[in-house]
């Protein structure tokens, strides 16, 4: 049956994550929390925190059955009154202001009268926007996009750049990357396509994260980009509690709590109209979190010009 | 006219509690902004940040015209257009964990066929409960509120209790207070009562707090007591960007987000299952996080047993 193999699946790869990034952090281990669902299912809460290299982050398996949500039956054009959805989840607060924040969420949903679908997607949130590194992530994305599809990317990146959108401060909630929700089988893609699409992108989370961890994670930083650190990560939980339909819906309808805000940093901060200094790193930041940016062909002006 | 008198009286009542604060803290000032909102009027920001007693505490005036939202034409009976609307909101963060957090807001509504409304409340968020202290607060609201009817502390009490609730975590903000929305003039209250109603409401703010202030400012505390406060202004941040009202009707309708924001702290935390320990004071404290705790009635057990 699908659903056992992408059971199975998101079992596997929260362990091979959870090992890549205990490797990586060299001090912490994750903590686990098996809880049961009230409507049926459960899940497993992986949590690391205080870490050499990570300050706070959740890798989230969870597999639930239960009375469809309202607004899914709307925006997926269902009837059916019982879901059974399944999705792997996680957010990485890093310690260094150096090293990005990461978001990967992939998930199936299957409603009683058979109808399935998929979604997920990978960001990436800098404190400090590096430029080579944020066209490295997208071409990395993109790369597997353009396997199945060459409409994947583009429209998936766009999606991103609409979602992670905090509209409240005009700025985006990092350099974007893929998004992508309700994508069901067609006679272009059978649910075996989209299911391998899935394991492309959920193996895509240690791929492309780790790398930037290794590069950034020795560099030093002062007390004041420690503090910009928790005013970006003030932004991430604005993102999270006004906007990310996860943790709202989550929290509306009973989810569990401490898993849902997993999310949340460790320490965050707000200032009263923080503006960085003008021609400062943290205005150069300021200046990324648009839509709209063309990450893959980002060409780096200073070595064009040389 | 009604409106402009209300409105000297908030923007005079601003200057009283920022004077009031300023002198408390004895150190730090609030610094103003003014603003205007795009649809018509606007506010003066006042903000103080890093003070000896206060970490950062917002005073907002406001008086705004503009379209009638959908949801307020709904919950108020009116099929007017435009709207008027000014108030005064204030939510104080203090440096030490002993100083309870303060929120108190009021507000006056008018729409363009002549109907007009007050609104507003105050409610104590302490970091740690102390009954005495709690009780006090609550029997100096209910002297205001018996004033004028022996129903208005019942149904404001309760109002608050179930507004400043967090549902996801199953716990009152802190010990609650006075919340009332929509009292519309009648035969019992006049406008003129009302706006009595609301000048009495906002200068309690001062007249509560600042004993509250200084009675445990020099309180000791260490290191587990100053963390344990960074979690409790996390709920308070879930609280504010999850549900109230106010934050997130002013962040959908485009109000100016570093206004309606300054009511988040200068410093939060989030740890995954925060558990106080069996017996500790920060124990004792959630157990007062309950809807229905009869403040005024509270008896000091072990005074009583004596």
């Amino acid at each position: 049956m699908m659903r056992d193999r992408i059971t199975g699946f998101l079992k596997n790869l929260q362990d091979e994550i959870c090992t890549g990034l205990e490797a990586a952090d060299g001090s912490s281990l994750f903590s686990e929390d098996s809880w049961l669902h009230p409507s049926g299912g459960g899940g497993r809460s992986r949590v690391i925190a205080d870490g050499r290299i990570f300050d706070k982050g959740g890798v989230n398996f969870s597999a639930v059955e239960g009375d469809m949500p309202a607004y899914i039956s709307e925006q997926s054009n269902t009837d059916a009154k019982k879901f059974f959805a399944t999705g792997v989840s996680i957010v990485i607060h890093p310690k260094s202001p150096m090293v990005p924040i990461i978001h990967m969420n992939v998930r199936y949903f299957e409603s009683e009268n058979g109808k399935c679908w998929f979604g997920g997607g990978i960001d990436l949130t800098p404190i400090y926007v590096v430029p080579e590194q944020s066209s490295l992530f997208h071409r990395q994305l993109k790369k597997i996009c353009d396997k199945f599809s060459p409409t994947f990317y583009p429209d998936f990146k766009k999606a991103a750049d609409e979602y992670f959108f905090i509209r409240h401060r005009n700025e985006t909630r990092g350099i974007g990357g893929i998004f992508y929700d309700y994508l069901k089988p067609s006679a272009e893609f059978s649910t075996e396509t989209l299911f391998t699409f899935m394991q492309e992108v959920g193996n895509a989370f240690l791929k492309t994260y780790l790398p930037i961890v290794e590069k950034n994670k020795n560099l030093p930083f002062t007390e004041a980009e420690k503090h910009w650190q928790l005013i970006r990560r003030g932004r991430y939980v604005e993102y999270n509690l006004v906007y990310d339909r996860g943790t709202r819906f989550g929290l509306e309808t009973g989810g569990r709590t401490e898993s849902i805000l997993m999310s949340l940093p460790r320490y965050a901060s707000w200032e009263y109209q923080y503006t960085p200094a003008p021609g400062s790193m943290e205005e150069a930041t300021v200046s990324f979190l648009k839509k709209e940016i063309e990450w893959t062909e980002f060409r780096d002006e200073k070595t064009e010009s040389r």
